[in-house]
């Protein structure tokens, strides 16, 4: 796979899966619009997980709102923890996150060879907890803006990711709030009640899809590290000691959800993380091989009873969980699996690119793109072609274009040559081309081409309903 | 349909349908969270909505960012236009709105019978502009708190209701950005970015889905006004001179689509507009019969081609269109239409919600309540049973509920006698229970009960399946 980020990003706009978002203002950067093939896709990808996720015995749905009270990020560590040491330099204006600026120096380092100082610099970093901190170590290995190549740099402060706004028309510190930065904690505070409404059981679960948001330093690498973003997460809730069992349990889950869609173990791999969280007792990223390098796509997490505890803590509410077998009292365990819908996007997109030798009609090769999306996520499912615009055929193309398109995202094109307009699905990997042909008028059949094999078989026009929905069927 | 409010909001609570928004730490005002039977709800909802819309010929979707570049509410005059006049009472704290609060004064006046005054308040209310103008007719009119009696009044302050946050760690003018007060604006930012990529002619559509917000003064009727809720919108872009024709088109359309999923015409109705915004030719709103009184769900209008027109003025791009039939270039014009998906989803939870007296195994009769959803809006399609737990029953009913949970949101239950099941069933609409009993056992039939005729059919198991597959197709 070695397409480039900005043959995607390119294909991603031309033909409309992904523009940046309010475009003709400039952008706002960090923010990016779903066009018409864009949210079909991303539709595909929510409709999959959320079937994977809710249609079990052991899980529910919530779909809980992006304003929260903000006791809620107090309770979760948020509004203390949530920030990133920020730094800027004076003559070229520019702003990074400290970590990130010595990481990448360390880098340097190693890439010349100065490894000693290499390995020096990274155990500080890791020891690194306050501003000073961090402003001590770049300044004492001098480095350099890598824009301006000046050092002389502001200090360092903390500077918190979640965005804030006011509730009410007064703009005080009593009508703060926050918009979610994770999906997750409306999980948390409706424990209770999607446990009274539904009268579960312990295991169980609670799945939720929605946008969440984080105002980042610096934003990168197009759809991967955005400032609005959508998440799928799910957390179940266990019985303290089934920690490790549900773990890896759910940890499989996930990876083979990814190759059920198409993606490949070379494109997939498991990453454990290699420091925890004091409250965790495992964690592990699925990693996936973007055109940057590995990034992360989903995350597991074994976070023992620590989310539920300090809700408790700060709400006053109890969150223990009676054992109707045992009688025994206990604060649930979770593990967490969560899942970047818009990042997940772009590396379905990157896994379905491809470029390849094709056969033309008149027996040469060109090359053609394909996106080879599975079937289920396709933005489009069927495009139907008149082979030519007459003898009947147009009116017989449109009578069966009509026909599908109530039941599935088809496209109609009339334009051009048979090979361009296959080129056309290709490109944004259609499934199936239907073509009316001279035969679909005396016979009443038509071929359909399939976008990988490229091979076509031909069928009676009026199978086509029960044809496809054998073939696009869960 | 004389269910109040306030059961409505206590069986949506109790079920799981809506909660109260971070509840355990007393709530955020005017923010809920669906619960499991809600969140199916509105997503059933929307892919209705989703589907009516998408899978026509003539529209395409969209999903466009919730943060934009803040030109973009320049242009739309939302920065300048979008603010409702507030009043605070001294004495009791209370804040109104002042429009309102002389409103709710004025039909006090009518109900006293003193209606000349009520007429002149009124046409005063209508020429009101300015601060000043409310703030004078409330001292004026001796207008008093309807909570403390007290008429210490502030001055009226116009007070914008879009949220703003800054993007960025400096919290300055420079960096603020608004949270949107509505979807419609990223469909015409997108206009262009759509129309190229998709290679449309007009007239065509795009559809969108999703969060809006609105830092209203007072929000009311649990979820009919809200600070954050969902819509979905669609711009339909024409030439000139067809606006009546496409208006009078989608009015139709929408309406019907309410018919469609199950509402009757005594509980909707059509009010046009009174007054029309300058640049309007025609806008009506679809008002559904809610236990508060009628309410809009839905605003079809006819804007000509302001939106465009502006964001091309603001932004500085051609926002015309070239006809390919004729060469002529216009800027289009647009009908909008505008439903709230969680406002619809509280008229569609009114409609279904009946009470009825139903006959009783024993002879007699008891109070049912029953939510007649659409079967295609139902949170949870099918119910299995058994009817006793033993002689192989729970297992045989355990594999038929397996098998049908991976294809339809379906529960499990064997507790407690089989009627109060049903009622359990009956109370969330669940348009099919399905009864394993001894029967089952002998010749492997299971019975089908429908929830509103409660008629039972009896049927092999092992067609179940596709018994339900014809039952809730589209």
């Amino acid at each position: 796979m070695s397409v480039s980020l900005d043959t995607i990003m390119a294909l991603a706009k031309r033909r409309g899966f992904v523009f940046q978002s309010s475009e003709i203002y400039g952008g706002l950067n960090g923010c990016w619009d779903f066009g018409p093939l864009g949210v079909e896709l991303l539709r595909n990808i929510k409709e999959q997980w959320w079937r994977a996720m809710t249609l079990r015995e052991d899980i529910e749905g919530l779909d809980a709102a992006i304003l929260m009270h903000p006791r809620t990020w107090e309770a979760s560590g948020h509004v203390e923890q949530f920030a990133d040491p920020m730094i800027d330099n004076r003559t070229s204006k520019a702003r990074y996150r400290a970590d990130t600026l010595i990481e990448e120096f360390i880098e340097r380092l190693r890439k010349k060879g100065k490894h000693d100082q290499a390995d020096a610099l990274d155990a500080r970093l890791r020891a690194a907890t306050t501003p000073d901190d961090y402003y001590a170590i770049i300044t004492e290995a001098e480095i350099p803006d890598p824009v301006s190549g000046t050092r002389d740099w502001t200090p360092v402060r903390f500077f918190n990711l979640m965005f804030k706004t006011f509730v009410g028309p007064v703009e005080d510190a009593s009508s703060v709030v926050y918009l979610r930065p994770e999906t997750a904690q409306g999980i948390f505070v409706n424990f209770k009640n999607v446990l009274d409404s539904s009268r579960r059981k312990l295991p169980f679960g609670i799945a939720q899809i929605g946008k969440a948001f984080r105002n980042e330093i610096n934003t990168k690498y197009f759809l991967y590290r955005t400032r609005e973003f959508e998440q799928m997460e799910m957390q179940y809730f266990i019985p303290p000691g089934s920690e490790q069992q549900y773990f890896d349990y759910w940890l499989n889950e996930r990876l083979q959800w990814f190759l059920s869609l198409g993606m490949s173990h070379d494109v997939l791999r498991i990453k454990p993380h290699e420091k925890l969280a004091h409250y965790a007792t495992a964690a592990a990223d699925i990693e996936f091989k973007f055109p940057f390098g590995w990034g992360e796509i989903e995350g597991i997490h074994s976070r023992t009873d620590y989310d539920l505890r300090r809700h408790q803590e700060y709400s006053g509410k109890r969150f223990e969980y009676t054992d109707p077998y045992s009688g025994s009292k206990y604060i649930p365990y979770v593990i967490e699996t969560s899942v970047g819908a818009t990042r997940s996007l772009m590396a379905f997109l990157c896994n379905a690119y491809t470029e390849e030798e094709a056969p033309t009609a008149d027996g040469k090769t060109e090359l053609r793109t394909v996106l080879r999306f599975h079937r289920l996520l396709a933005p489009v499912k069927i495009a139907v072609f008149p082979l030519v615009n007459k003898d009947g055929m147009p009116e017989r193309a449109e009578a069966i274009y009509r026909d599908l398109q109530r039941r599935w995202k088809t496209q109609y094109d009339d334009s051009g040559a048979i090979g361009r307009r296959y080129r056309r699905q290709d490109e944004i990997g259609t499934p199936y081309c239907v073509t009316i042909d001279g035969q679909t008028i005396a016979d009443g059949t038509v071929t359909i081409r399939d976008r990988d094999s490229m091979q076509q078989e031909r069928i009676a026009a009026d199978r086509l309903v029960e044809y496809f929905s054998l073939k696009l069927s869960q």
